[in-house]
């Protein structure tokens, strides 16, 4: 057992000073205590409970710093991933994916979801093991220390009433079925789960939306939702209907599942979500950096849908910068400050990302897994910060000590096993553009 | 003499690997060779000119982290910031500017305008040296190892048709002829130049809008401009006019103005802006946490107006995180990609800021001050990138070396005269706040 000495600590029930928290892999006991005792190693700064990211598509990392030449929209984006996914195999996916899972463990994150959709080998056929691809990201989990939810991703067509095409054929399994035969090889283990995804209205038609919902069965269901108008208008065009509705349908909103983005949304959309208690998972910097817009994030909430988080597709990894780039997006498109509080983002950050990738934790109390995160108050960027406001000023620059399932995996912005992270993201990135 | 040699350069003329500066003070000499020669200073990642910071109040800074909590607006926000600007004098505004300097030295700012009207003591009267405050400020920047322009500010009134309340009395000399004579007492330093600014048209009347213009004479001119909406609401009441074309009408846009925020415009306020080549200040971190909204940067800069960043209040002092939450901004209003590319950017953080506070400098050239901020493409943030896209990845955590003027005034986050920052920051603002 380790007991951790926080200078703060942030507790379901508000941030306190001078907490012990006892722990194996779990929390045993959570107590205060003014000084740090013998034996225990001392947390300085805010501690919190690890961080969720949501929502992954790990490889996209590959792209960061090299689309922003010439312009373009989402869909000259997304021509440019393609021709990055048609360089991935199992081996280079394991080196790329640890990578960047070990940048989001220095950056506080203990358990990602990752939406998972390049399944088969380019052009199409299979693995000898048809579960390569998303092997590797489980094997690339554990190998940064952190949990996962593998969301294996249903991905039949190109587009609404458009057939796959071959830059996309990687993606399909080529029916629901032979998606849900394939998601059955996969277990449980310790560190990873097995959720679902589809991946949205575009990539699944009508017909095979209510047969994935029924094959993904009790798991964590993700979808990609409104992203960008173009899926609204191109749903509408061929169903007369949003996407939201469709999914509704569909049986696709519950509780257990959560939507993606969420960006354009009419009223109806977001009552629907929110009387489902359908989970959203809001990614700020990649609806910016993406030009997707800022979606009604604060309406959802109050409909009833709880909020998470996701570094998407990476163009910045820091969970902190998602939580205040959420809700800078709130006071820009309303005139209002504070739309979400310090406590609602750390929640966001924390136990509704964990409850929408099917973990239990995201917080520092008995029971939950011995994961905390701390931060920084003497930073030039958190000085002179109140500890209770500090989510809106740090960055995860500022992120000291990661501790996942009670073990430290990084210090001081190193990985504890893996060392240094920009040389392992550097390599694996020249090596796939070589 | 001082050789550096860069990994890459951000020269005029593009990127460059392998580049050997000379510089005493200013820039003497750019080459180009592709090692270190001996005895050169060895400049790793991409070497970008210094960054100018067109518009801060200092003081703001003491906010950061502790206006989180009630919710509210920019005018709320206001509130509050009264109530730090009642607990200033200039030995206190010395020790917390200096401080804030420091924060702007090691993220790679090496020239600041200081938008600057806490001028008297709280209450009204004069200090001794009328300019007290205003020195306390440029001696921190003299502290800080960085280059200023002394915005100092006419400001009169306390809103359209509203008189002065207490806690706007230190910020008014009571009429234009007494701002005049009291900034006629100033004199150019070698690092510190005198501007002027119109606080705003809520602050200085119709009436004496021309006369402040005139006062200002050649030095630089800023003035905040229709950053919130009613500012536009109340001006159109009591004179039937944009503010933009008040300022106009009193000959107050010209090359040598930056209108700060410019975010609320009409198509005609873009017009006349352009029109005069007045520049235009963004301060996109400071517009979205104020709740203030996203200006019309590419329409402003299309019509002519140079544009150049700020951080204002200082809710993040990250040059880079500006440039990149502007071109966000961007996307997220337009739903476009690379509406600023990372050369346009770059402009915006170095030579468009320098013009617009009055200075030279702000490129890799023989002549210019020789100020280099040396940035990572190796960190967890910037690797994978292409060095010439970098501006996009980058935050001032990657900031590594800074050159002021000749003289190394940082590295590695640590201020090379006065060390540390983050506890001269929590002790300046701790101290204002007991």
């Amino acid at each position: 057992m380790t007991t951790y000495w926080c200078e703060h600590a942030w507790l379901p029930g508000g941030l306190l000073a001078g907490v012990l928290v006892d722990a194996t892999d779990t929390i045993t006991a959570v107590s205060t205590v003014d000084a740090a005792p013998a034996g225990a190693e001392r947390l300085s700064g805010v501690v919190l409970p690890g961080f969720a990211n949501a929502h992954s598509h790990a490889f996209h990392r590959a792209l960061r710093g090299r689309t922003h030449a010439d312009g373009g929209t989402f869909w000259t984006w997304r021509t440019a991933m393609y021709r990055l996914a048609a360089r991935l195999d199992p081996d280079r996916y394991l080196t790329l994916a640890r990578a960047v899972y070990a940048e989001m463990a220095v950056a506080g994150v203990t358990c990602v979801g990752e939406f998972h959709y390049v399944h088969h080998p380019a052009g199409g056929g299979r693995y000898a093991d048809p579960n390569a691809m998303g092997e590797a990201l489980r094997q690339a989990a554990a190998d940064a220390g952190i949990r996962m939810t593998l969301l294996d991703t249903c991905y039949l067509a190109g587009g609404i009433d458009t057939p796959i095409a071959p830059e996309q054929a990687r993606f399909s399994d080529g029916s629901v079925a032979a998606w849900a035969d394939r998601i059955a090889g996969q277990r449980d283990a310790p560190h990873a789960r097995v959720g679902a995804a589809i991946h949205s209205v575009r990539a699944v038609p009508r017909a095979d939306l209510a047969g994935a919902v029924e094959a993904a069965g009790a798991r964590p269901l993700h979808v990609h939702l409104s992203e960008q108008p173009a899926e609204n208008e191109a749903c509408a065009a061929a169903y007369g209907r949003t996407p939201t509705e469709l999914l509704h349908e569909a049986g696709a909103l519950t509780p257990r599942t959560t939507a993606v983005h969420a960006t354009h949304l009419s009223t109806q959309d977001i009552k629907l979500l929110g009387g489902a208690h359908t989970g959203v998972c809001f990614c700020p910097t990649t609806e910016a950096d993406l030009a997707d817009g800022i979606g009604p994030a604060r309406e959802l909430v109050d409909a009833g849908a709880p909020l998470s988080l996701g570094s998407d597709q990476h163009a910045v990894v820091d969970p902190l910068l998602e939580a205040r780039a959420l809700e800078h997006g709130e006071r820009l498109r309303t005139g209002e400050r504070g739309r979400f509080g310090p406590r609602e983002l750390v929640e966001a950050l924390t136990s509704a990302g964990h409850a929408a990738l099917g973990w239990p934790g995201g917080l520092l109390a008995p029971g939950a897994p011995a994961d905390l995160v701390a931060v920084r108050v003497d930073s030039v960027r958190t000085a002179g910060c109140r500890p209770d406001q500090v989510v809106l000023a740090a960055t995860a620059a500022d992120v000291h000590t990661v501790v996942a399932g009670g073990r430290v995996v990084a210090r001081d912005g190193r990985h504890e096993r893996l060392g240094a992270v920009g040389p392992l993201l550097a390599s694996a990135i020249e090596e796939l553009w070589a």
